[in-house]
């Protein structure tokens, strides 16, 4: 997604300083020997210059504003890594999806946490900014039509950055509600996992069944339950239940849900696989769904304890939980999933 | 979906009549030649017990409910159809998917137009129920998890009902906001058909291109943009809008845009062809979305004058009606579909 912006920016008439981590050297390597970047099999644009990570600091020279592509394990990395850069009035829009949980059930979003590896000095006279929305890189790389959410604290810094974004396919809007909106597009890839665990329950009973039946009914309730959990867990969190019914948390589980690293894990969990084994067949890979679990695994039983929720509202998250923190075998109990609705 | 119910009311030990209407006999010829229902590619279950449209009286004999699975274009002539056989406390489930515009803007729900039909003297005397969320005929008669939520004014009615239907893979909640269920899952079929236009608009404009790019993104946003307006549109109606964002409205959504013949509708309006060629294309099929956007455009006008909706609260209805009864061509305008969100 770090390379992908690089398109609405230069169709824009912006130059774009691509600078890889130390782990994206064959990426760069490809980039600047004929321009072609092997993850999202296109040729860059020419205002691309694609920069090693020993090149840092003169790939940030004069730069307008930073945008952090990396995954939610670089967090703190790159905010170190951007320290001795970043200035008062920085700007750096973070489009790493996660979410950290503090000993208390409170969540934390990673822009914050990347921030506090800042100097004390100019620590909070940076501008952080996050995007939301359904947005596979790859088709925003190919230019195809796709609605985010810009979100900062200053609502001033995410509209003077959506200037240099929209484009005609690229259409943004902008909140000032970050956290609301990191929340949510964090809880999404969780619960973008626990719909793939249908397909891999399809496949362990011996996949589509001679009449044609898939497992779409399963997998449409558990996106359902996850817009559900998403909502209380906004609301838990102080924050705008409404994120978890736009384009952060349906759209985006909708996308998610469509393909992507996190279905593709839950679709193995979902075939009996364990977690670790699960993990395993995927090396290499972000799994940020996954991350988002692990977190969520420390904040409920707090968040229950404190009394912000009661564990029979989230019956889907302990569910995951269960499946990947505690690598307990699948037990699905859609009973308690839903309840009835009794109108005055 | 009326046959598909045989498999829990059995698997529960009851029995029932499969009664077809004058255009079903061939389905039941085969039924009651070998048992094999050519629709569901499934053999029926043993205690199902086959009828041609001519034995309806004997097929609704000692009937302790019956389930009414005709398509939205049927509602009243079923009702004519079953008047001389509904008795004071006889229920019935309506299963069709649709609504009716009233002039003033105001939308009524299915199970009513059939109400319509009966004696006056038993019509407020029979109870009526609905069915909502996301459930495939196909996978349900597969014995596939399924979720859904059993509506009826009378509570006790849903109740009584789902006693007789719920099983280990039929999981039924129930409400007594019946019109809610069934005006949210009406419109999500209309919202699904707009969601298929996402893939009608990638083949027309070459299919997925040499980088793998679909056009998911904006699917994912389509199918956020349906979430919100269905919520509106239930406001709008004095309706519970949270059955937008449940096993009715998003879950229900999700399964249709997943298959099913809304979407396949919107895929090919999508390529650029009109309302009526598409239709053409897909002759014999039941095109209840279809349906759904004609009635909105008969109480959208009425709506906005009347001030319970405004115009640019429903951007993509709008757009759907042009599209399906205006027969414009495709003007998809995202800039309009979200606002941004400003917190205090």
């Amino acid at each position: 997604m770090g390379t992908a912006v690089s398109w609405p920016l230069t169709d824009n008439g912006y130059a774009v300083n691509l600078i890889g981590t130390h782990l994206d050297d064959a990426i760069i390597d490809s980039c600047k020997k004929d321009r072609f970047h092997p993850r999202l099999k296109r040729t860059i644009p020419n205002a691309v210059t694609p920069y090693h990570y020993n090149e840092l600091g003169q790939g940030l020279q004069d730069a307008a504003f930073i945008v952090s592509g990396v995954n939610s394990n670089g967090v703190r990395w790159i905010g170190s890594a951007l320290a001795p850069f970043v200035h008062k009035g920085a700007r750096i829009i973070a489009v790493t999806k996660g979410l950290e949980a503090k000993a208390d059930g409170m969540l934390v979003i990673l822009p914050d946490v990347m921030r506090a590896q800042f100097p004390e000095q100019v620590r909070d006279a940076v501008s952080l900014a996050a995007i939301g929305g359904p947005c596979i890189a790859g088709e925003l790389a190919g230019q195809r039509q796709s609605c985010v959410y810009f979100g900062s604290r200053e609502l001033s810094t995410a509209k003077e950055l959506r200037e240099y974004f929209r484009t005609d396919y690229y259409h943004v809007w902008t909140t000032n509600d970050m956290r609301s909106l990191e929340i949510a597009v964090a809880l999404k890839n969780a619960y973008a996992l626990g719909v793939g665990i249908a397909a891999g329950m399809l496949q362990a009973a011996g996949g589509v069944d001679a009449s044609g039946a898939y497992m779409h009914n399963l997998a449409a309730a558990l996106f359902a339950r996850g817009c559900r959990e998403m909502h209380t867990l906004l609301l838990s969190q102080d924050a705008d239940p409404e994120f978890a019914y736009s384009l952060p948390g349906a759209g985006d589980m909708y996308v998610t849900a469509t393909g992507g690293r996190s279905v593709t894990l839950g679709r193995l969990i979902g075939t009996g696989m364990s977690y670790e084994r699960a993990l395993a067949e995927m090396t290499g890979e972000t799994l940020e769904a996954a991350m988002v679990i692990q977190q969520m695994g420390k904040a409920l039983p707090a968040m229950v304890s404190k009394g912000i929720v009661q564990k029979k509202d989230l019956p889907f998250m302990h569910f995951l939980v269960d499946l990947v923190v505690h690598q307990k075998p699948i037990d699905l109990r859609l009973d308690d999933f839903f309840q009835d609705v009794i109108s005055e």
